[in-house]
């Protein structure tokens, strides 16, 4: 039987539950996609399923900084061309993307896969720690960014790496935290504000 | 060669691009969708991979109301139990589903299949009016619901069914239109007021 509880065919009412799992595609946009996928051209789903197919098998984790990539290790760690001496430090591998697209950085990469939030039960223990401290004492790395996010398990995991680092002959630094460019000063939160202030610079 | 100039996977990019057509995601948006589906389980990615390959050939057009459906007829034109005698026209197939969900209407639909819109050089030939006039020769029908969205199109292609359908033995209605339901008369714009005004009613 094809007919479900809303009249519409069951092959869409399974699409449209499960692109409404995706982050930021609610209900409607889920029903909303689903239907522009099935006005658009077939070669379109099907590029789309071939895609999606294949994805777990084409990219895996760099055994080295633990970023997604097709080869191991990763393009960045691969690349002679990028400084070695300077390692960035993200939460997640969608960060390295991030910072990348914004061609600021030339150094290496390290994912942490997380960050230190003891109210959800995650310690050091669950992040990539000990591989980076392996990092650390294998390479000649000079310095080490922290693009960790401003936020309280940002911050507590930022402090953990400092204080695990002290000994090491590396600088533990940390991206700059303030207003954002553009931004309003009325509208900046206390916070945001507090930090900008202790972050001040000479001009 | 795996390296992009954003340094991440190729794969990764190809599903970034498709996902970035969709309506409502855009670059970024898609870019968060594409590493949510890289974190979690393989199996979902199979699943919506499955689902889109074989959408197209689930799914068809109704041959009587034109709405999508897995059978044809569709379950509700070949349904007994709703109102024949009522026929609910929309612009798109993903209307039937909106009004499916409200549960108001027990009728049956009739899908145009877009609006007239002489701008776009879209003309009364390019929708399925043939086939709803068709309809309204065969079958006893006896209301006709306009439930068209209140734009110039939408009035436009209203008004022109109206004057088509006026030797018809046939009611034709257009859904009201005027404030939304928890709505701000301080917010609403002037074309609503004055359709709110114009479509009054006795309390």
């Amino acid at each position: 039987m094809s007919l479900n509880q809303n009249g519409g065919p069951n092959a869409l009412d399974r699409l449209v539950t499960l692109l409404s799992k995706l982050p930021g595609v609610g209900k409607k946009s889920a029903g909303r996609i689903s239907y522009h996928i099935l006005d658009s051209d077939p070669s379109y789903a099907r590029a789309l399923a071939g895609e999606l197919a294949g994805l777990h098998q084409a990219i895996r984790r760099c055994s080295n900084c633990g970023s997604f990539t097709e080869t191991d290790p990763c393009p960045i760690c691969a690349d002679p061309g990028r400084d070695h001496s300077i390692i960035c430090v993200v939460e997640r591998a969608q960060d390295v993307r991030i910072i990348e697209e914004s061609r600021e950085f030339h150094g290496l990469f390290h994912v942490l896969g997380g960050l230190i939030a003891p109210l959800e039960g995650l310690g050091p223990n669950s992040l990539s720690i000990g591989q980076l401290v392996a990092r650390l004492r294998g390479d000649n790395v000079k310095e080490l960014i922290l693009a960790l996010n401003p936020t309280v398990e940002g911050d507590t995991t930022a402090l953990y790496l400092q204080k695990l680092l002290k000994d090491f002959p590396v600088e533990v630094t940390r991206l700059a935290s303030g207003l954002p460019v553009g931004g309003d000063l009325e509208y900046t939160d206390r916070l945001t504000l507090s930090r900008s202030f202790r972050g001040r610079v000479k001009v």
